[in-house]
């Protein structure tokens, strides 16, 4: 069994953003010389996240605002959380609904992906450098 | 280490449905003559799931329900993804609380399940055909 | 390929609860003596959820009160599921935003973590015994 470990850092001007990193996956998908096995992307933050949709910027903002309306950052006060001296504890919730990590297999070398999958990093507390990690496994 | 993969296609007559796959995933994994592994099965498309639950038809509903009270179909033009001229805005947002993919522990030659587990397609944007990827991975 | 399979057995005083996994998980890392793979931690009962998240006791209040906001207990007849005489629709609900399941890299013999990440059994309907499944492969 072969792996590869790589780690990707993201540090956003705002404080939420998605960024597509698919292409950058599948050049160490290549790197790795893996032609059968699972690769593992997750972000190692709480209050990130990494997932599969569409590459379509109507749709990233429709998941923007209804993330907003599913657990608004304002006020901040409604969260316990936020008693730390924190201001994030939607960011938390804002993970949970799109996800920490993705596993997409590997065939014959590449990502075995559907015609419009695409991966990308969530992010929803950024302004701070933050980190994926990238694990393949296979043969 | 050895490797299976094979590919389902549905084609649901209505917009949205649940189908039971657990016989045809464990049909795979005897297929594959891997004892201890991990299968992969997830969605190939953006506006569909594969996720873990019960199979009971009343349960379904409440999800069918839930899903439309928490990203609703109607009205299409509360959804900037939909000014691309499609209408499945709200299917990539079901999609994300039902998720895309399940990982799944092979013991002894079968998926390790507990009592009530039961794999499911989730379609939320139908009446054409999709596809779903199996990856069996071990020895 | 090596891997290791394990059982964590949960019974909860109350419906829900959150319980820290991680020291658990690590020493069955440990114990499998693999250096670089992946590590699947599932729940086996389909009212709770294995996930990731911060090991901050309000943030887990803002958990609760957010699911039960999004998916409530009460009245359990608005569920066409609690009419199999079950009261539990909600915690199949609140299961599908935490999740089924972890995937975690685990990199020279350690799970591969960011600084905050904790694995944590959420429990949506206890007071009943239930099972985690803990899967390990790699070299």
């Amino acid at each position: 069994m072969k792996s590869l470990t790589e780690y990707l850092t993201f540090n956003t001007k705002s404080r939420r953003a998605f960024i597509n990193i698919t292409s950058q996956i599948e050049k160490l998908v290549r790197k790795s010389g893996i032609k059968e096995g699972l690769c593992l992307v997750n972000a190692m933050h709480i209050t990130a996240s990494v997932f599969i949709n569409d590459n379509e910027h109507g749709l990233h903002n429709d998941y923007e605002k209804w993330l907003e309306h599913l657990a608004p950052h304002e006020p901040i006060t409604q969260y316990e959380h936020n008693e730390t001296g924190e201001d994030n504890a939607d960011a938390h919730l804002k993970r949970q609904i799109m996800g920490r990590e993705v596993v997409v297999a590997i065939t014959d070398g590449d990502l075995d992906f559907g015609p419009w999958e695409q991966i990308f990093y969530g992010e929803f507390d950024g302004r701070r450098s933050k980190r994926v990690i990238v694990k393949i496994i296979g043969d």
